[in-house]
């Protein structure tokens, strides 16, 4: 595999994570090494979802502070903080390890932008990337200095969305 | 499942292709009936790719006009054409018989962007979804009428692209 980039994924609109998730389908059929981090995601709401077809393909999944303090009033800053720096951790420990070909690090985005990590610890631990290995990163609000850092950004932008008019988030097509 | 929208995915960035292929894999873990039909895709660089470890998942999947006068100089715009329509007559079909929850109809925008179909014939099938199915369409360049007609609309925009810089297409990344 050739020089692996840093892919940014951000905006208020769908496709974040699933685009994520189509990506590392698409690296695994190319018999890839896969890997996946998902912060502030609800392991109930998603153990019976995609995180068991991932696993049974042969994908590496993590899971960090599942519990947001904006769905859950059970958890505190501190305690969300505490785990995504555990998640930095592990994805350290994967970059130093050069574990995997394609790693995806999804809503790390929003761990920075509601204030559970620092800018700076982003950007730092982004710094020892192995040169060979893939990155993306999904959340909405992505800051100047991680867009400046990355080397591919898309925007995902809403230009029309139905629950502004009422329906709600459906399974197996929102979560 | 409740009612099926029209998601459609259009812009010049990165991410429509995976995303609806992500959204496909959500699906299917949630146990629902998912088909894929892809237009514009060569069939000898996808072969190896994630068609086959979608298809193993149990989604099914058609593909026509593989062939882009844009790719290739040995097909002429008719011939693309009528692959077109041999798509929109299976797309046709499958919503007769209700066959599946989810159906993604990849790069159909583009086939009626480049003039392969007319905007009204996409139109008009559209109007025989059934109720209950969700439809995903995706391409860069989505008319006015087409983004009036889906219920719910993600413009991927790119904000930055290292083929800009000249890092090239990559096996298992862009492809």
């Amino acid at each position: 595999m050739e020089k692996g980039l840093i892919q940014l994924y951000t905006g208020n609109g769908k496709g974040k994570t699933t685009s994520a998730i189509g990506q590392a389908i698409r690296a695994l059929a190319h018999d890839l090494k896969v890997g996946m981090v998902f912060f502030h995601k609800d392991f109930d709401r998603w153990k019976g979802g995609e995180i068991v077809v991932l696993e049974n393909l042969g994908i590496k999944i993590e899971r960090y502070a599942e519990d947001h303090p904006f769905f859950s009033k059970d958890v505190s800053k501190e305690e969300v903080r505490e785990e995504c720096l555990k998640g930095l951790e592990y994805i350290r420990k994967v970059f130093r390890e050069d574990k995997f070909d394609v790693l995806v690090l999804d809503e790390i985005i929003i761990s920075v932008r509601d204030g559970f990590l620092k800018e700076e610890e982003l950007l730092d631990l982004l710094e020892e990337k192995p040169k060979d290995m893939e990155v993306i990163l999904t959340g909405r609000g992505a800051s100047e200095k991680l867009i400046e850092k990355a080397d591919l950004v898309t925007e995902n932008k809403e230009v029309k969305h139905p629950f502004n008019e009422g329906v709600r988030s459906r399974e197996g097509i929102e979560y």
